[in-house]
């Protein structure tokens, strides 16, 4: 664990980035100021980038959006890899017809859609379609009523013996500067604790979502997981999945882990960073060079 | 385990009866058919008897009248020990003053009051009183917002260092003859893993449940854990716990376990009651005798 | 929470103190220092002291001879509560006969003698005796091979539906200032998840260790547990346990919670004693008073 | 999920075939009877195949040589994915220089050695090396003292913040036909549960294992997910890891899963297999067609 003072330095050292996108480019009050400095640079030295995110709330278009609504337009669609994507590819292969459950917004059931496949909101289950239900989806927390619908879901998974599969395996979220909202994650580790049935987990720290990315490169360029480095504010999820993966990896202060504790934390977990940085911002003068 | 075909053999070897609610005196479609007559014959012998539940969503007095409404009386308030009543204990041995926030209906909130609290129910926690909430208590899954109040519940616990008081920690309960509904201790599983602070718990199979009712045996009278039997419907709860205290214990075949895998279950989860019995129901000439 | 600097004033508030051993009144290399006072001063006051510990690999007697050979005398074989005790309860109430099969040493076994059954060493379980094998005790880490007993402790359980006690829940311990050793409960709960049978664990933060306390107490007065205090190092056992059985609780810094870190644990873990108290050792004048 | 009773019509089904070892291939007491056949047919059809196992207690080279003592020829080194590959790899990106400190057999090591490093019994870890062991790896379950060997590995990974990685997640494994082992992803599991560190695991469920073989595939022809076929005897493991790589699984019934309640476990577990097959034997006349 190497404590780095220039975050260029880490750029120089790779040919491609992996960015988390939530504490790293973003925060709760908007994205992390000069953040864009970092992709002008990225840019100057034809150096890739990705940013790879546990969020399935939207499509990585619309995910693009919000980016280029806040001033970034360095974020396009086709760098963002999301654990939506994950669980369209597994449709794909696995789920042939029938309806698809799910729990979440109109805007996440996108990724069901685009595999080709019909959508059923929980609160539209019924005896008359239940039958038809092959695979439910725990996209997001919002889109629906957490009482009536959660509830639905145990019976419907006490029903019918389809996979379950977690789009978002976080537990939580930032939704201000002191308070968070309990995520997809949350909900369906709680549901898969009360059926007592083992469900599908995409999103990092697993490595199908490193996979997934490194693949896409690989498509067009050869690459060795040497020449790439992840960047994350998350121990658990960031950090650990890029080593296991395999990857260099490096962790910013600017979200979940504090310049106060991170050491505390690194020794607490076991996991360890290769680098820490104070953040994925390049200093001012960064272009000038 | 002993099979035991009429359930009056087991009251005559006992001088106390400790009986579960849900799935042996009653299901979800009301009483069950004939247990008015194993009251009947305790009354006759002179044997006495107590509910242990980990219902605590209202009074006993409440609890009471709901068997009173169906046509047993034999089940009184004095006679019920709730989980609420272990919660009621506890603030007054450990919650001098300010707030009790509460997840749960207003009738749940009977067993703060009594404890000669006020309380609060999580909706109302607000910047200006937060700082008076001394503990928190998930008494029902009914009475609140889920959305809401689950997600401020989470942050209330993220900014006050406060006992945290899981009053029902059972996760599900059936709610027809094929659903169940998500019960408060569900919830405050999720909610403990998602801030990574200890809840305490009351209820079975925890021993403080057994050792209250006990407790209240012993203050009118001497008894030995050996002339108590524990007459259950769950493995994990009732005869776990019955067992671990030191009880016989009883596995009734009218609830959550079924006559078609009780040697199963028994088998993979070590748990074994020491008898089996259909119901706790008793033949119609049980009486005449 | 208050931050006490006299650990008199506490007893001054009490009628009866409840001791941990480990980290309060003994360390790896002995007493804890000057830690006599403490009970010559109980003794001029006439106040009533017990210690409550989860010791279970020797009998009261030789535990208390090991204070006696360090010169400490106060403590005496009938003033030790340990959760071998409870598992000498539950064999006396729900093992009638056969034997008791064990994991620990010869000394542990004591426990299960004095219950007036019939032990046997997992180590001598074999196919003419196995069936005769109605329950098997986790007593100690030390006293049998961990290879050979383990392995064979695993498909003794896959074998028997018997019951299986823990009778010390720790999963670790220190055995030098700088090195811990595996507790007999870390070596159960990994059996205990390779089998997926449910355990039966005794001792602290379990309440029916403090009810064993409590009871024993009553036997010769009357109490209320306002005038009871639990005085521990470590939160999640002595804080937690004490705290749910109603007790006012004194956390000490001589054990496994440092006077650097102990505000971070209790706000981590949501555990909160009512007093923090550096250790429980008087100054050097308190008795003149 | 459906019945398929000819192996056969699988192998015509799929391109290429990943087998598990265990439960399918052999078992305790030797190769499963016939499964040449299957080989000779895989040939005659000029269809590949894999053997993906959690066994890294020794080289590809050595386990192949198992499977020629046996007779069956068709195993060969380059076919074998174990997670000691996985491993192997992890230590060549993320492990420059030191010692690598191991639990298991000399012939385990070999994962270690093949990576460049320098390999360190745990129980010749020291005082004056202990500051150069950069990662410690649990190999097998076999070539170490319990006692000594474990206790000391808790009070490394307690001095030191290195990576600890576990190249064998299963918790026990089949040692004749009445008794199983100890693996040592069971024991791995109590010491990061006593530590209370995040390990690194590779072995199946895991999707890193199936990532590994069909990166080997890729190399020599193009292959989609829907060409191949993964058949293992174990739900939680090779049908849950398989399912969730997008590939489709034939649980067999000649290993852990029994034809008794293969359908009560795949209720239970929600873990659905696209086909269920006895065993992976072909009959005796499938060569003459």
């Amino acid at each position: 664990m190497k404590r780095i003072e220039d975050f260029k330095s880490i750029i120089d050292r790779y040919e491609i980035i992996f960015f988390d996108a939530f504490g790293v480019l973003k925060t709760h009050s908007g994205l992390v100021p000069g953040i864009e400095r970092t992709f002008e640079y990225l840019k100057a030295c034809n150096k890739e980038y990705y940013i790879v995110t546990n969020d399935a709330s939207r499509s990585p278009v619309q995910l693009a959006q919000s980016y280029h609504d806040k001033g970034l337009y360095a974020v396009t669609a086709d760098r963002i890899i999301s654990s939506g994507q994950l669980t369209k590819e597994y449709l794909e292969l696995k789920v042939d017809d029938g309806y698809v459950a799910y729990l979440g917004t109109q805007e996440s059931a996108h990724y069901i859609e685009s595999a080709g496949l019909k959508t059923l909101p929980v609160r539209e289950v019924n005896s008359h379609n239940i039958d038809k239900v092959n695979a439910l989806i725990f996209m997001d927390d919002e889109g629906f009523d957490w009482f009536e619908d959660l509830n639905k879901t145990v019976n419907l998974l006490r029903k019918r013996t389809i996979p379950a599969i977690v789009a978002n395996t976080d537990y939580a979220y930032p939704v201000s500067k002191s308070d968070v909202g309990i995520a997809i994650g949350g909900l369906a580790q709680m549901i898969e604790t009360i059926v007592g049935k083992k469900f599908i987990r995409f999103g990092k720290p697993d490595s199908q979502m490193f996979m997934f990315a490194y693949d896409l490169i690989r498509e067009y360029r050869s690459i060795s997981k040497k020449q790439i480095v992840m960047v994350g504010d998350t121990l658990q999820t960031d950090i650990m999945g890029g080593n296991k993966f395999g990857l260099d990896t490096v962790l910013v202060l600017t979200g979940n882990t504090q310049a106060t504790d991170y050491q505390n934390r690194v020794e607490a977990t076991g996991i360890v960073p290769t680098y820490i940085c104070d953040s994925a911002v390049l200093g001012p003068d960064a272009l000038a060079l």
